[in-house]
């Protein structure tokens, strides 16, 4: 038996089922019309910025970095409650504008950027955490010829890691940003080129789930950018410190202590040197907004023994749930979150594997999971499927297409 | 320094550039007008079925297993030069339909099947290699609903696996088929209940380089054919040995010796036993196919250096290229034949990291690769991008969209 990831706080049964914004995943596979489904509870995203809130200081801003989940009506339900939007693509500023965002509101960082989507953002008036020297000039040049001033940030390549970090964005040579001993020169020549300076973006790794980890990160943040803006002989008008706050997948993770987080950012915010006294501070944050509150839904279509082994196959699978496939920027396979959806209330009867429908053995959804019987028809939810599931998984794969989604 | 993998035959240098189907890489570029751009060569399926043919014994049907590469003018054009087609989802059977085949070259595997899809297959007449005793009973139920005798055949788990092969599809408990000693009973059931009654699917595994693995299989698969045949008491009209041929992605791959395997093959076939002195004999290829005759072609965004480590920037990247960046079945990254497009006959000047545009560490092309110098508006190539590439791969993420497509 291999364990299951804890589910996440806030889902409970109703009627003997997974409900879902009060809900249940029957009544909600019904009102979609099929299977597979994700689901996203607006409840819940409240919930996590209403604890984000009370735990961070007032000063601070908390962006939305959309990558984690572009779904429409998820984006525009998010607006009223963030600050700011993170962009990773001239897409991304389309389906940003589309959902309602002003581009004032955003910022855009991606170490490819391409003319076009350097000259959309520019004359939409969005930011950009420019990554190279090379970016910054092209930039530079877009302005003068669109006879705007366009709005930059360098995003610095930190010489320090988020320790514990799901993935390292930052410390020693890396695609991202630019290396801390090449911004000071290139941040005055951004300022003297007449370009709207805007600060500083620097962001060092994802998915931590080590309070003292990001403590000790978003401290390093604060010490580099007052060091580099002193350096430069710059303002810092605006820092965002990143992100990296993780949430629980797996057996044994236990969720961040954003208590400690935010306690710590306080202090060192009551402490400031007199560089950044006036700076605009935000996090940045995808996974920890959305990643809980989004639950995948699949039907179960065969249940079949195979030399003792019980298989539960779905219609659903890695083509919108790559990350929990174990496909994704993992080594070793561990199960997230799993439960029979319509018997969620139901013991643990048995170990199965739970499977997707595609013909690829790298197609699995719960290796030995003790879940309640379930049968042919059944629902099988994935939790923590709110972050980086449909966008972010080969929807086309085999001819499938991508799933439904809902919010409600 | 990283080895490259090695670089697919038929590919030659046209004015200094890189050449596919006769044209030069900028011109194809020029012709779709952007990149990214996935380019498949005609010349090179038709000399890979040749030599196949030239190899197999001529008893054997070729059939293409579309799942590699579903794009619709690539399956217009391999449809005249294969046998039949094997499809995995009603999404694929719509797409081959709408190539021209017709439903009774087609045959349909994968463990999840739903009604609908069953419903699809049936009505249209297609082969269903069923996958369990569920979904056997469901196909003959919807068969008497549509009073149309199902053409069925039984997906085989054999208690064998493939030596050596990249994703083991037998030996012990799998979702995949049904196990040997279950398979007798419901031959004779699907017999019994007055279906079209097709044979034998028996699949162990895919990316094989070693011939002597493959020919063992396969001999593996002649005689479990005939046992189950015999044990049963049914005839074998059909035989679908499956396909598992190889190809050189990395370093120190060697390509498979078809000739061997042919001529083994050659051997067995001229040696049957009774039960299977009528049956059609079929091995089902997708990336063998089409693998080696794609190329991915992406433009340098930026170049920089970080620490010392020199990274060119590209406008691809994981959301065309999951399998090239190490995150679609492998443990272990290793590097796909890359070139710079533009410079195909320079030689190797400096040792670079090549990465997608995507703002994550997953996003590699090649590391620490030795290539001639590159410049932003350079070409990079991704070869052996022909097979599980484009439809494979999360286009969506980040909001990038999906690469263009040509058949030249």
């Amino acid at each position: 038996m291999k364990a299951l990831g804890p589910i996440p706080v806030g889902y409970a049964a109703k009627d003997g089922e997974l409900a879902i914004g009060g809900r249940t995943a029957s009544a909600l596979v019904k009102e979609a019309g099929d299977t597979p489904l994700f689901v996203y509870s607006r409840d819940l995203i409240r919930q996590h910025m209403a604890d984000l809130r009370a735990a961070m200081p007032d000063r601070l801003n908390i962006h939305y970095a959309m990558k984690a989940n572009p779904y429409g009506p998820l984006l525009e339900f998010i607006a009223d409650l963030v600050d700011g939007l993170d962009i990773a693509s001239a897409g991304e500023l389309q389906q940003a504008r589309e959902a309602g965002y002003t581009p004032r509101e955003i910022s855009f960082a991606g170490p490819g950027k391409r003319d076009r989507e350097l000259f959309a953002a520019i004359r939409a008036g969005v930011t950009l955490n420019v990554e190279s020297e090379n970016e910054a000039d092209r930039a530079l040049q877009i302005g003068r010829d669109l006879k705007v001033a366009p709005r930059l940030a360098i995003r610095v390549n930190p010489s320090f890691e988020l320790r514990g970090s799901g993935m390292k964005m930052g410390g020693g040579a890396k695609p991202f940003g630019v290396d801390t001993a090449l911004v000071p020169a290139l941040a005055r020549k951004i300022v003297d080129a007449g370009a709207n300076w805007r600060g500083f973006h620097i962001y060092s790794g994802s998915q931590a789930l080590d309070a003292d980890a990001i403590i000790e990160s978003q401290g390093h943040v604060l010490d580099v950018a007052a060091e580099l803006a002193g350096e430069a002989g710059v303002t810092v008008p605006h820092l965002n410190m990143g992100g990296g706050f993780g949430i629980p997948y797996f057996d044994k993770d236990t969720p961040l202590d954003i208590a400690a987080v935010g306690a710590a950012l306080e202090q060192r915010l009551g402490d400031l040197p007199q560089i950044l006294s006036e700076t605009q501070f935000a996090i940045e944050l995808g996974r920890y907004l959305v990643g809980e509150a989004g639950v995948y839904l699949t039907r179960i279509v065969d249940r079949k023994v195979s030399h003792d082994t019980t298989y539960l196959i779905t219609d659903g699978g890695l083509h919108h749930q790559l990350a929990a496939s174990g496909n994704f920027g993992t080594v070793v396979r561990r199960n997230y979150p799993v439960a029979i959806a319509n018997r969620f209330d139901a013991e643990a009867q048995e170990v199965v594997n739970v499977v997707g429908c595609l013909c690829t053995p790298l197609d699995r959804l719960a290796d030995a999971a003790s879940l309640p019987r379930a049968e042919v028809g059944d629902l099988v939810a994935v939790f923590c499927a709110g972050a980086y599931g449909a966008s972010a998984s080969p929807a086309t794969f085999l001819g499938q297409g991508p799933a439904q989604e809902m919010l409600v």
